[in-house]
C-alpha cells in the first residue's frame, strides 16, 4: 500500500488491518508522522508533534497485538488531539504564547481513555488561542490552513484538528466546542465532527473556556470512525462534576444505514436564512437524499434560535472571564488582538445580564426540546458560508456584508445552549471545491440516532471519499 | 375540644378525626379562622386571610368525606401559604407594595398539590418583602412578631407562616427557602421547616428570588406533620425545569423513631464558632439525646461553609438583580430600604463576580458531599443566636457585635448552595423562654433520612409540646 492511500485508510479500516497484524502500528505511525512532516508546512495543523514517543508507544501496541493482546478498534490507531487537553510531561499551550511553557502534570481524562484503548498520540493540534474564535487564525503559532485552500481557513478554534484529520496526518482527533469549535472545522475541511451531549464526555484536564457550554467530542474522516472514537472517551468521571452516569450504548451496533421512517426536522426559521446560494443547494440536496434513504422530512419551528448568537456569546465571554482575571492583569500583551478583546469585553459584563442570557438560554432549551419531541432529529446547515480566506474580515450573502465572526457560528451555537449532541457531516462541495457541511441535532444522550441518520447519508453520498490536494 | 386546644393539634391528629368524622373540616376551619381574628393582631401574621373561600372549601370537604371520598392526610386541613405562592384570583403580594394589586391567573403547583389533597387554603401569609430578608421585619403590611415575645421577630424570610404554625392559626404553611426563609422562622418560632433537596418539589407559581438558591417546602408543628406535607407537594413538575423525577418515597413510613446505628456528623469548623451560648448548650444537649437514642455521633470537617455567606449573597443578589431590574426603574421608592438596597447593589456584580461564587458554591458542594458520604447526616444550630428585636441591627455573641443581616443566615445557607436537604426541629429554649433550632442536613433527596432522625429527636424530646403565650 502506498503511503498515502495508508494515510488515508478509516480509522476502523485501519484497526481491521492492525487487529489482523496485516498492518502493523509502527508502520502506520510511521506514515502519518512522515506525512506530517512532508505537508504540514503547508497546513500549520500541528503545534507539537510527538514523534518520538508515538513510536514507543507504537511499538509497545504492536507487541501487546502480537501477543494477543488486542484491545479494541483504537488500539494502535494513530490519533491527535487538540493542543488544550493536558497531556502528562507535553507541554500544552492552548494555542496562546501565555501558554507556552506550561506542562502539566496529568492527562485529560478523554486523552487517558484514548491511550487506554490504545490509540497512539502523535501530536498536540494548533487551535484558535484558548479556543476563543471561530477561524483558528489566531494562534501562538500561526494561522491554521484549510486543505482545500491553503489561503483559508480551517474554521475554528479546533481547525488543527479539521485539518490534521482532512489531510490524512491521523485517523481521528479530539477537538472542543463551545459555540461550534469542533462542528465549523469539520465542516470546513470536509470531515465529520461530533459535539456529544452535555455531560457525556469527561472535560477533566480540557484547559476551560466556558464551563456550561464546552464540549469535548472527536472529529474523524468517517461516521463509523466518529462513533468509535465516541466510544472510547463517552462515560462518567469522577473529576468531572458536570459529567453524567447514563448508560453509554454500542455507537457502531446501531449504524446499519437503515433509517426508514426516521423524521427529520427542517426548521422554518432562521437556519435557512442569510445563506449563501450553494450551501442552500447542497444541504436541499441533502435532505433529497435522506428523503430517498425512507426519512421522513416535517417542518418545525425554532424562532428563538436567532437569539443563540447573543446569549451564547455573553455566557461565554462572562465565563471565560473569571478563568482569565489573572492573565489579563500579568499577561496582557501576550494575547492576540482579537483574544484579548473578547476577554477585555468578558471582565464588563454584569451578572444580570449574564443571568438575562442564561433565562433565554432555557426559552431556547424548551424550543428545541418539545421540536425534538416531534423529530428525531433537526436537519440544517453547519455554517451558512463556507470557508473565508485568512484575514477576512466580512462575508457576503447575497447583497448583505456579515462580520465573519458572527457568520461562522451562527448555526452552531444554538446546541451548546441546549447541550444536545449535534453532528456536521460532509454534504458537497462549492464549484471552488471548498466543503459543506450537514448538521444533524438530536435529543439529549441520542448521539446513536444522529450518528445512524449521518451513517446512512454517508453510505448514500460519496463526499467523504474526496481528498483535498495537499 | 376546647377551640384553643382543636387549634393546637398536630395535623396528623386532625386529619385522624376528620377522616373518622369526629370532627368536621368546617368546625377546624372554623377554628383557626377565629382564632386568626382574635389573636393576630398582635402577630400580624396574615397578609390576606381568606374565611369565605376558606369555609366553601371546607364544607365541600366535609361532604366529600360524608359521601366516603376521603383523599388521604390533608383532606379538611386548614393551612396556609407565604404570599409569594401565586393563587388564582387572590391577590400575591410577595410582602411588596409593588406587587399589592396583583392577581394571578393561576395557582402555584405547589397549592395546587395541596389543594388537590384537599387541604383548605385559609389564607395568604407575611413575608419579608420580596423573600429578601431574614427577619420579616420589611413587609407590605409591616413586621411579623414572634409569638414567643412579640417585640421579637419571627425570622424570615417565611415569617408569616412560622407565627401562623406556632400559634395555632393554621395547622401547616408553605414557606420558601433561599438562604434559610424556611429553617431559620422555624427555628426562631419553635417549630418544624423542611428545605427539601433542590429540584424536589416544583417552584412553578412561586415567585422567584434566585433561581438557583429557591425552594419551597413545608412548615409544621411536627416531623410527621412536615413529613405529610413534603408528601403532598412533592414530586416533578413539567412546569419547573429544575424540578427533577426522582421517584416519590412514602415519607411517614420510615418516621418509626428507631435510628440505631444512625451516623451523624459533627462539623468542626464554622458551625459551632460565633455561637450564642445558649444556643450552643440546648445544641450539644441535643446531640447527646441522640446519642441516647442509639446514633452514632462523628467529627467532620467542612472549613468551606464559612464562604457560603458571601458566595450565597453574590449569587442571589446577581440572579434577584435580573428579576428586579424593571421594577427598580419604574417603582424604585416602593421598595423597603433594605430591600431596594439588596438589590441596588445586585445590579452592579459584575459576571465574573458571579461566576467566582458559583465556583465557590461548586467546592462547598464537593466538600459536603463528602462528608455526608461518611454520615447519614450533619447535625448544627439552625440559627446561631436566638430571635433578636424588632429593628435590632446588630447582635451580641460573647464580646463579639455582628450584623444581624448576617448572623441569622450564616449556618442555613450552605444547605442552599448545595441543594441538599435540610431540616429545623426544636431543640429547645433560652432562659428568656426564646425557641432554639437544631438543623439536620442530610443527603440529596434523602429527605426520608433527616425526617427519621428529626422524629427520633422530637420523640425522645417535650420542646414541640410548649405553647406561645399568645
Amino acid at each position: 500500500m502506498e503511503a498515502s492511500e495508508l494515510c488515508y485508510l478509516s480509522l476502523r479500516s485501519l484497526g481491521t488491518l492492525i487487529q489482523r497484524q496485516e498492518i502493523s502500528p509502527v508502520e502506520a505511525t510511521e506514515a502519518v508522522i512522515d506525512r506530517v512532516e512532508k505537508v504540514d508546512r503547508q497546513l500549520n495543523s500541528f503545534i507539537t508533534p510527538l514523534r518520538d514517543q508515538a513510536l514507543a508507544q507504537a511499538r509497545t501496541a504492536e507487541q501487546e497485538i502480537a501477543r494477543g493482546q488486542y484491545r479494541g478498534a483504537l488500539h494502535g490507531i494513530p490519533v491527535a488531539v487538540k493542543d488544550l487537553y493536558y497531556t502528562k510531561g507535553i507541554r500544552t499551550t492552548a494555542g496562546s504564547k501565555i501558554l507556552s511553557d506550561f506542562i502539566p502534570t496529568y492527562d485529560a481524562t478523554a486523552v487517558a481513555k484514548l491511550q487506554d484503548a490504545g490509540a497512539i498520540l502523535i501530536g498536540k493540534l494548533n487551535m484558535h488561542e484558548f479556543a476563543r474564535g471561530a477561524t483558528n487564525s489566531s494562534s501562538l503559532v500561526g494561522a491554521c490552513r484549510n486543505p482545500w485552500d491553503t489561503l483559508r481557513v480551517t474554521g475554528g478554534s479546533s481547525g488543527g484538528s479539521g485539518a490534521a484529520v482532512a489531510a490524512g496526518l491521523c485517523y481521528g482527533a479530539l477537538g472542543s466546542d463551545t459555540g461550534g469549535s469542533i462542528r465549523i472545522p469539520a465542516a470546513f475541511c470536509g470531515i465529520v465532527g461530533l459535539k456529544p451531549t452535555y455531560g457525556r464526555v469527561s472535560r477533566h484536564g480540557a484547559f476551560p473556556l466556558s464551563w456550561s457550554l464546552d464540549h469535548v467530542g472527536p472529529m474523524t474522516r468517517t461516521v463509523t470512525d466518529a462513533a468509535l472514537m465516541l466510544q472510547a472517551i463517552a462515560g462518567h468521571d469522577r473529576h468531572d462534576p458536570t459529567s453524567r452516569t447514563a448508560v453509554v450504548p454500542d455507537y457502531t451496533a446501531s449504524l446499519t444505514g437503515e433509517i426508514e421512517g426516521a423524521r427529520l426536522g427542517i426548521p422554518q426559521e432562521f437556519y435557512f436564512e442569510q445563506l449563501d446560494a450553494e450551501v442552500g443547494e447542497s444541504v436541499r440536496a441533502a435532505i433529497q437524499t435522506l428523503e430517498r434513504a425512507g426519512a421522513r422530512i416535517e417542518e418545525v419551528s425554532l424562532p428563538l434560535s436567532q437569539y443563540a448568537g447573543a446569549a451564547g456569546r455573553i455566557i461565554s465571554l462572562t465565563e471565560a472571564a473569571e478563568i482569565h482575571e489573572q492573565f489579563l492583569k500579568t499577561r496582557l500583551a501576550d494575547y492576540s488582538p482579537d483574544v484579548r478583546a473578547g476577554f477585555l469585553v468578558g471582565q464588563l459584563i454584569l451578572g444580570k445580564h449574564y443571568m438575562k442570557a442564561q433565562r433565554l438560554r432555557s426559552l431556547i432549551r424548551q424550543e428545541m426540546a418539545a421540536a425534538l419531541r416531534r423529530v428525531d432529529a433537526l436537519i440544517t446547515p453547519t455554517v451558512p458560508v463556507p470557508a473565508p480566506r485568512i484575514g477576512q474580515t466580512t462575508i457576503d450573502i447575497g447583497e448583505e456584508h456579515i462580520e465573519t465572526i458572527w457568520a461562522l457560528s451562527r448555526l452552531t451555537r444554538p446546541a451548546n445552549l441546549t447541550g444536545f449532541p449535534a453532528i456536521s457531516v460532509p454534504c458537497g462541495f462549492t464549484r471552488g471545491s471548498l466543503p459543506i457541511g450537514l448538521q444533524l441535532t438530536g435529543r439529549p444522550f441520542a448521539e446513536a440516532s444522529i450518528l445512524q441518520i449521518a451513517y446512512a447519508f454517508e453510505q448514500a453520498t460519496t463526499w467523504h471519499q474526496r481528498r483535498p490536494l495537499v
